[in-house]
């Protein structure tokens, strides 16, 4: 029930999954009163095979506070679907709700991998290179020391490996690539990065280096890769809007437009949706809230992949091995 | 002789605001023999008029270090060009040379505005909207409390109305705009910046506000300032060089790229190069080191603008009514 077009978007992604892979069951979690009359058009026609309904009898606000959820969200959709999992009923989650409150509640309700204290949110983003780049964190780890930011290189090279199938570089992100430079706690970071034998470490990564594809991995600070993130949304929005107006009403403009579009579609977000929730005992994916359905889709296929491939268990693995 | 085209960008620039404005007079710091040939062509003529050459023994690398700047770098250009202004015989510095040793021996030799314990660096970005927006701290002030960024925003506030001629609305860089997030420290940076009665504070603004001109100064410290400023940049090279491959061969893509290179131009650094560094006792403006001859007249004449309205008085006053 999360994202600006829910129901109908998850709704759609969910037919687009079914019907692509047979070996997959879902199980959409929501007010039945909502969730059935989307599904068959108003009829309540039979449902798509192996899609089941799990009823929830409220749903919570896109802009709800971690606090929030937990207090007032025991029944909610969000709540289910996590309820769900902690069962063993589902193996894994994806929500296009609040990131605070599905942060919250995974935490909460399935509870970390050991010596994880709070999740980590990990996305990928496009570079100049042909494979993504991921980032974490993109949560709200605000305040973190060095030993946090080792294990977000842990967890991110973990789940890179699995998703990707090759271990990735790791950067660190600052304001110089020279080894001086840059907060304490960074360079200590990389200090305890560097002596980890399993990880590959590559140094330090400027901002602007992220999208010309130097590593494959970069971790940061929840603040830092927010604002490295939106700053970039916001710049690429600058320019595809001057853009725009370039080329408004000329000739070559129509099909200088339909390269623009084309190039939006290769820049689309809804590529590479889907951010791993990293650090809790089960598969947990946020969605961006303004997904599209194939986004959605993106996303729910990013969960299966980590679920087939048992990154949980090998997350486990890994963080015992480094005790 | 600072920068990647120095000392021919600096002479070419130099040429052009001389021969624009004939109430200037400027002089270069420079090895004569590097600098007496590039003006006259290698032939010995007659320096234009209004300008004079300052010799100087050394040049300082473009990489090096603040602590380095300040051990070695007696008698080097930058050592002589603030040497000019601490004794009054400039009004202004403007550098494409290492940010680390203008910022160190500009606070070291000229000294700092009362209160203030070390420069920030204030840059102009592009926004959806006419004007630029300004930013600070994009020196490097990494670790800053809250008194130090309402401090920025007092800077800050007074060099934007001296430029630009209108009091700017001040956002505070933040990952949320609702009042409760972010860390401690800029939530507790909004309660003092509000308290200003001379400051209009518009609240905390996200990353990807700032391109859309949400406000018109946006405060941070040097950190967060750099990794926006810099992902940015990487995020609009990424872009253009997907536009370029797009467009590549084909009929539409030749008009296109006739657009693409006057949005180029539109968005071009060039266009707002030159960041004053604030809270020093003189007017020291930071050029781009890639900057192009246009880019570092365009510095210049900032520079003469800050004279002309009488900044650092400003500055000087707005800081003691503070008190």
């Amino acid at each position: 029930m999360g994202g600006d077009g829910a129901p109908d978007v998850v709704i759609d992604a969910t037919r687009q999954v079914l019907s692509d892979r047979h070996d997959l069951e879902i199980v959409l979690v929501g007010p039945e009163d909502r969730l059935l009359p989307a599904l068959a058009g108003g009829a309540g026609g039979k449902l798509p095979d192996r899609l089941t309904i799990h009823h929830a009898e409220h749903v919570l606000a896109a802009d709800v506070s971690a606090a929030a959820a937990i207090r007032r969200g025991r029944g909610s959709s969000l709540w289910q679907a996590i309820d769900l999992a902690e069962q063993g009923r589902v193996d894994a989650v994806v929500s296009g709700g609040s990131t605070g409150a599905l942060m919250a509640l995974s935490r909460q309700k399935i509870g970390m991998l050991p010596g994880i204290e709070r999740p980590a949110l990990m996305a990928a983003l496009p570079s100049r290179q042909q494979q993504l780049v991921w980032m974490l964190d993109l949560g709200a780890n605000i305040n973190v020391d060095a030993p946090r930011l080792l294990e977000f290189a842990q967890l991110g090279a973990v789940a890179v490996k699995v998703i990707e199938n090759r271990a990735p570089r790791i950067g660190l992100l600052n304001i110089g690539s020279e080894p001086g430079k840059g907060p304490d706690v960074i360079r200590e970071a990389a200090r305890l990065i560097e002596a980890q034998e399993t990880l590959d470490y590559a140094g330090f990564v400027e901002a602007d280096q992220v999208f010309a594809g130097a590593v494959d991995l970069v971790v940061c600070d929840g603040f830092s890769g927010n604002i490295l993130l939106k700053g970039a949304e916001g710049a690429i929005r600058l320019l595809f809007e001057r853009m725009r107006e370039e080329f408004q009403g000329t000739l070559g403009g129509m099909v200088a437009r339909r390269g623009m579009k084309r190039l939006h579609d290769r820049l689309d977000p809804a590529r590479h949706n889907g951010a791993p929730m990293l650090g809790v005992r089960k598969t947990v994916i946020k969605s961006h809230g303004s997904a599209c359905s194939r986004g959605f889709a993106r996303a729910i296929s990013l969960a299966a992949l980590e679920v087939e491939r048992d990154l949980i268990n090998r997350l486990d693995e890994q963080l015992w091995a480094s005790y």
